[in-house]
Formats: structure tokens, C-alpha cells, sequence
């Protein structure tokens, strides 16, 4: 910053959350009350010159390089999401000694590691608080105030889209597509909506989050992940009946000399503090051998919230700049993790099948799963004319032995199809 | 600090909060690697010197001043409680260039803004996470993470105790001398329960979050204040029947000019944010135009969870010392704030009367309502021989209109009695 009396910002992107944070630094009284000088925005960097913009001209280029390399720029704020140029750009002010500002969960979710080791040893800031939760301040929280309480558990519905269409399907009884076109209508999920219903949005910040209450490396390829696409009308109906609703949550756990991270759907109990988080909500239950259990909720996604968190962030960064402060980031020093794989994770699972309606055939299905040493917690069986719905939650069961059971039964004559197997998360 | 390697730890306090924090400030690799210098305990003052206690003896004193005068301590962590000596403390440790990390609603909510002008001047910190909600992350979010998001509204369950006791009220059917003697026995509440059910406790705390989300002056004197003694089963009886709970509540909203800020027993509706916290937990709602509404929720009190609130508050302070920050506060510099006056208010009231159980007495009650300008929303009536309840919840009515009712209705010798008086958060 040398002698300069402001601290110039570089903002990258001007998308929805690019233009809120673009609008919300021109309070230029407040934030230079909150940090004590004042903040100037010195370039942005756009995809395209054609367009009218509310920024003026003579800060707007389409060469991200021209902001990360301007001398004046102290912060640099990227907003442009995905692996590249991000990642470049992000390194590259690192590497300058500059700070940046993200909410970019993928590069963080991809090259952490990389990026906290360049905030080590070139001094500049890094803050990402608007990566995961929108609005609902997390990473801070968890890195911060939470430091010691020894965290072992992460429980978490992180990605609003799923949440929403889950929410429709369970309440109003629509399809996964019904649910899914409302949710695009309202936009809230994108015209592709891999993204979300596929989960890598859920694992990419669960990444995040797990990396900061664990302080280790963990990153998106390491999260188990299994999309909402599967879930039926029927699946609501028979969870209601066994006293659950189905959920999108993104779980990471530490044990002793491992870390489980997983995003799928999940039945949780009525009563679970994660239940009866609705429609595009998120929230994020942290579990902590000093501090018990909390819970961070809101509205999570949407431009102006999610510049806001980019805003904190920036206050953050500007008021340790100005007090002489290098290199901090809320990921600390993150030591590799040894992530345990998928098929050792035991939790319970809602099994739903179709078998033939006659007597004996549940004693069949059951002597296969209890051959597989997996116990079953309860059962429903609806028969419908020739066939039969039985519907079957275990007890905890590692992946590997319902693997087995469920290559058993795809075999047995009498089960006439698997209509679904979802995981339950009882306790915690 | 000088060159002194290590950083020095004065506490004040071994009580159950002290005990865990001593207990926790013994990993010193944990510590030393978050904060990149070692962190020792320099000196313990207790209250007696006759007890066994799990600290050498040549740290213990019973005199606080020799703590806060040694030169060898950087932080002074004050868990006393109170507010003197614990201001005298405070105040002395922060004249002297020390920081102060401390718990202790009472002497914040009382002598904030001195505590807050002493930070500014001598260049100490002072961070107070601990004081309200235990181990839940609230004071540095709201502070910093949602520095931009413009918060207007606090709705917040503050104590557990009372939450405890209405909770068990609603669900088991207690009285409140029972639910009362439970908390006791389980260690919730204290012999003199004053603190907790009258309400001192959540407005000293309601102060605090208050003067942080608003960046203004707001001391417990200025927090209406109403206790839970006078709710009976009846009142959650009719509550119910009505579509709400009744919970604890501490409110504070920042208006154009003014703050409101109070704390009592309120009725809420099922689906509200902060209806289904339960028993001793905690719950803070905040609302801001740029970010909706955050909850944050955990079982906040407890010595450990408390004890890891203050342990991040000294990785916080102990890291800006090593970086040679001088003088930060969550409260910033606040502005004084003028307090809207309780009779100024308006919100919907749920009024409990037993009335002469005849025709047209009913419109007598309804025709003194209207004529103060408060209109009715719902009624219930429930006739029992001679005398009915009558339960009314009018609309938005300001404090000063329904007290005007109330005396008019004393005056009436159709009603026998006015059982309660409670208002209602069906808003936020």
C-alpha cells in the first residue's frame, strides 16, 4: 500500500454479486468509518465491453490481468467463478503480495492448498466467506470463534436448489421435474442444473468448510457425492410414514486418523435441528467436543446477501492492511487429510423395494440381508395387487456390506426391482 | 509485549468458566501453532486461597490487582463477574496498553461505552464473545461478517433458564414453581433466580448484541424489561389453541431515529424462526436489508462451551498482539442512541380476562377496546358457570393505548379479573 492513503480494490466480474458489491462500495462514509480509510474501487474487469454498465468507464477493461497487475489495486476481488482464469488471477495477486477476496467455491474447493501456501509466504490476505452459505457468515464463525472447540462433525444443507426442490416435493407432492421447474422459474437453479442436483455445488463448500474446522486438506474430488435426481413422490411418502423427511445434506466427519465427507440425499428424523429447514434455506450444524452443537441458518444464496459477506470480508482485509498485518486467511495451515473411503462409512439405509406379494418372500429378502451381517431396524410392507412395496431402514451398515446385499437381492427371483436405497442420518 | 517470547496470560476468576479455560489454555501446541507464539498463564487470583485448585501455587493470588499490574501479563482474562471489581479491573488493564478478554455481560451492559472509549485511547483489545451465548459464535459475525449487511432487527432467545422453564411449561404441563425447581436441580438456575426470570440477564446480554448490530450505545437500563413468573399453564392452554408458543424473547430493532429494545415472555407462532428452540438453548435471529434474516442457535451456556468463546477471543487478541495491532473491539466506536420508550411501542398483545359470563358483556369489553383505537384480532371465550374467559390478541397497539385499556377494563364490573397480559411477536 505503500504511502497511499486509500486501499484500492480490483474487482473481477460484474454479475449479479459483482454489481452488489460494486454498489455497495460506493457507502464510501461507512466503510471508511469501519476501516479508517478510504476504500476506492480502481478497476473492473468485465467479459464484455457492449454492454451499459453502472461503473465508470474509465475503470472498465476486459482484461482481468490489467486489474490483478494495476498498481493501485491493493484487494483484489474475484467474481468470476469457475477453475480458470480465476485460479490465475488469484495466485498471481497472491503472488504480488496483494489480497484477494473470493466467493469462489470451486478454485478454493480444487486448489486450496495451493492458494493458502502462497497466502504463507507472499504476506497477502485471503477471505472467502461468501464461498459457502451466501449471507449466513460461516467460515469466520468457524475458523475464529469456534477455534477451540474441537469440531469433529459437520451436518449441512449448503446447496438452496436442492433444498427447494426436496421442500416442494415432500410438501406439495410434486415430481422431481415439477419441483425443478419451479425452482428455475423463481431462479434459483440454472438452466443446467447439474451443478446442483448432482451435488458438486454441496461438496465444493463442504470441502471448504471441512477444511477450515479440521484444518485440513480437503478437496472437492475427496467428497463422496450423489445427486437428488432419484428421489420419487413414494420416497417422501414412506419416510413420513417411518417419521422422516428427506433432506440434501452435505456431512463431513473427523475421526481419529481420517475425515469422511459425503453429499447425498438423506432421511433425517423429524426432529432433527436440519429437518425443518425449508425451501431454499441453508443451514450448517457444527459439532464440537468443547462447544457442544451449533447451528448457522438463513436464507444463504442471492446477490446482495452474498455481497454482503464479500463486503465483510473486504472490511476485514482493509483494516489489516492498514494495521501493518500480513497473510491471513481463515484456512490457517491445513496438514493433508487421509479421507476415508465411502464403502467404510456405516450409517443406517432406507431401502425400497418391489417384490413378489406372497408368503415367505420377506423371510427371504431378510435372511439375505441379515447373511450380510447388516440388521434391520424396521420395515413397512404395502402390497399392491402381484406386488409388494417393502420398505426397509437398517441399522448402521458399512457401504461395502450394502453393496453385497444389494447384488444379493438384484439376484433373488421374488425382488422384482430396487426402487431406491437412500442413506438415513439418525443421529447427530 | 516487548521482546518477550511468549505471551502472557493473567486470569481472574477460577469459577466453573475459569476452571475450563485454565484447563484449555494447557494445550499449548494447539494454541502455539494458532497463534505462532506460546501462550502462558502468568497468574490466577481466586476468591480464596483455602481451596485445592489444578494451578501451581506460585501462580495463585487473591488479589486481582496484583494480576492486572503484572508486567508480565498481556491479556487479563476477567471471569469474575459483576460489575465491581471487574470494571476497576478492566478498566486499569486497559489504561495500561493490556487487553481484556472477558465474559461478563453485566459490566459491558452497563459501563460499555467507557470500557469502549479506554480500547480507543490506549490501544489494548477488548473482545467479550463469551458474554453472550456461551459457546455460540455471535459477537464476531454480527460484527464482522455481516459488518455491511445493515442489520435492523435482534429476535432472540438470550437465557436458557427461562427457555427451560416455559419449554417444560408448554410440553409437560408444569407450573412454573416446578419447571422452575427442575432448572435448579439440573444445574440451570441459580437458588436466587431473580437474574434469569426477571429478566436482567437477557437485557444485560440484549445490550450488548444491540450496541454491536447497531453500532450504538444501548445499556441494560435502556432494555425494557418483564420477567416470566406470571405465565401459567393456562396462558399455553389458550396459546396453543390459538397457533402459538410462548418463549422468552429479547428484541432490539434499530428505527430511522431511534432503538427499541426489550425483553419478555412473548407469544410467537408455530412457524417462526425461534418457536421450536427448546429447553436451555439459545437462538438469535438477526435481520438486515442486505442479508434477510441469520439465526444462529446452540445450547450457549455450559463452562466448557462458554470457556471456548473465551479461548477464541485470546487466539484472536494473543494473534493481533503478535502482529502488532493495537486497540480493536468488536463494538467499534459507538454513537449514542436515543431509546424508544416502551408506551411508543407497537405490537399485537394477547390480553387473558374473566368476565361476567352473560349476553352483551362481551360487547361491553369489545366496545372499550375500540374506543382506545386498538382493534381485535381473534377471540376466545370459553364459558366456566358464572365467570368465562375471555382470551383476545388485538393488532399492532402501542404500549401506552393497551395500558389506557387495561385501566378501563379494571373499571368495568363485568370483568372479574385481568389474568395476563403478554405480548405477541408475529412478525420476524
Amino acid at each position: 500500500m505503500g504511502q497511499r492513503q486509500a486501499i484500492g480494490i480490483g474487482l473481477l466480474g460484474l454479475g449479479t454479486v459483482g454489481s452488489e458489491v460494486y454498489r455497495l462500495l460506493l457507502d464510501h462514509d461507512a466503510l471508511t468509518r469501519a476501516v479508517g480509510r478510504p476504500l476506492v474501487v480502481k478497476r473492473v474487469a468485465v467479459a464484455r465491453a457492449d454492454r451499459p454498465r453502472p461503473v465508470p468507464a474509465h475503470l472498465l477493461t476486459t482484461d482481468g490481468w490489467t486489474v490483478v497487475n494495476d498498481a493501485e489495486v491493493d484487494i483484489v476481488v474475484e467474481l468470476i467463478g469457475g477453475l480458470e482464469p480465476a485460479r490465475g488471477y488469484m495466485l498471481r495477486a497472491l503472488e504480488a503480495g496483494k489480497s484477494v477476496v473470493t466467493a469462489n467455491k470451486a478454485v478454493l474447493a480444487a486448489y486450496g492448498p495451493e492458494l493458502y501456501a502462497q497466502v504463507q509466504s507472499s504476506g497477502g490476505h485471503l477471505h472467502f466467506e461468501a464461498s459457502v452459505g451466501g449471507g449466513v457468515p460461516l467460515i469466520k464463525p468457524i475458523s475464529e470463534s469456534l477455534a477451540a472447540a474441537r469440531l469433529t462433525a459437520i451436518v449441512a444443507i449448503l446447496n438452496g436448489t436442492t433444498n427447494f426442490i426436496l421442500t416442494r416435493m415432500a410438501h406439495s407432492g410434486w415430481s422431481f421435474n415439477d419441483a425443478l421447474a419451479e425452482a428455475q422459474r423463481r431462479g434459483f437453479a440454472e438452466a443446467d442444473p447439474t451443478n446442483d442436483v448432482d451435488g458438486h455445488d454441496a461438496a465444493a463448500k463442504l470441502a471448504i468448510l471441512a477444511s477450515v474446522a479440521f484444518h485440513c486438506q480437503i478437496t472437492s474430488d475427496d467428497v463422496f457425492r450423489e445427486g437428488v435426481r432419484s428421489i420419487t413422490p413414494r420416497d417422501f411418502a414412506y419416510a413420513k410414514e417411518l417419521g422422516y423427511e428427506i433432506k440434501p445434506l452435505a456431512i463431513a466427519r473427523k475421526h481419529n486418523g481420517d475425515v469422511e465427507a459425503r453429499v447425498h440425499p438423506a432421511l433425517v428424523p423429524l426432529d432433527h435441528p436440519l429437518a425443518q429447514v425449508p425451501d431454499e434455506f441453508n443451514a450448517v450444524l457444527v459439532e464440537g467436543v468443547n462447544v457442544g452443537r451449533v447451528v448457522f441458518s438463513g436464507r444463504g444464496a442471492g446477490g446482495t446477501p452474498t455481497a454482503t459477506a464479500v463486503i465483510g470480508d473486504i472490511i476485514t482485509v482493509a483494516k489489516d492492511l492498514v494495521a501493518g498485518v500480513r497473510g491471513r486467511s481463515p484456512i490457517g495451515t491445513p496438514v493433508p487429510a487421509r479421507v476415508r473411503p465411502i464403502e467404510d462409512v456405516a450409517v443406517p439405509y432406507y431401502l425400497s423395494l418391489q417384490v413378489v406379494d406372497r408368503p415367505g418372500v420377506f423371510a427371504r429378502v431378510a435372511t439375505v440381508i441379515g447373511e450380510e451381517q447388516v440388521s434391520i431396524a424396521s420395515i413397512v410392507q404395502k402390497s399392491r395387487s402381484e406386488i409388494a412395496d417393502a420398505i426397509l431402514v437398517t441399522h448402521d451398515a458399512p457401504g461395502r456390506a450394502v453393496q453385497r446385499v444389494l447384488a444379493r437381492l438384484r439376484a433373488l427371483d421374488v425382488v422384482k426391482a430396487i426402487t431406491n436405497v437412500i442413506r438415513v442420518q439418525d443421529s447427530l
